[in-house]
């Protein structure tokens, strides 16, 4: 689970079989404990979402601060960046 | 959360305030339910791990599979890409 701003909205587009389609990216900003010292984290997570969730991601203003939650996998077989797969949104 | 293998092992270093320091991957490999459709993932995640997790992690046999919690962040200013920073891992 991840919380985040969606930026960066690709807009909706349809896979060849007509499943909707939502690629972003997720500002995620938060306070951290490691090795018992805080730390601050920003970093913008690509991400893409497909089906519903998509269409859910794509009614959202730019900005607005979600809870995410999905699955990591690479961008391709090639392309060894990691996307997170959003299974579920809701807004916070 | 994410479970994984622990690959590419860098051996345990320490910061110069002489903290733990053990940078790794995380193998992931799963089913994952998307858009109603079964599909494989497997990525390799980056991973660091600091302080007394580091030693933990020092200690493991490459190819060990391991849950790990943490959180997400870029590599660093400049760089995005991403790095798990892993507060807990607990065999599997």
């Amino acid at each position: 689970m991840i919380e985040g701003e969606v930026i960066e909205p690709e807009g909706l587009r349809y896979t060849p079989a007509g499943l909707a389609r939502m690629a972003f990216k997720l500002r995620h900003t938060s306070m951290q404990q490691e090795a018992g010292m805080q730390r601050q984290v920003q970093c913008d997570v690509p991400a893409l979402a497909l089906g519903e969730v998509a269409q859910k991601i794509s009614r959202l203003q730019p900005g607005q601060k979600v809870k995410a939650e999905g699955f990591l996998a690479q961008r391709s077989l090639k392309i060894a960046q990691l996307v997170l797969h959003i299974d579920n949104v809701t807004l916070r």
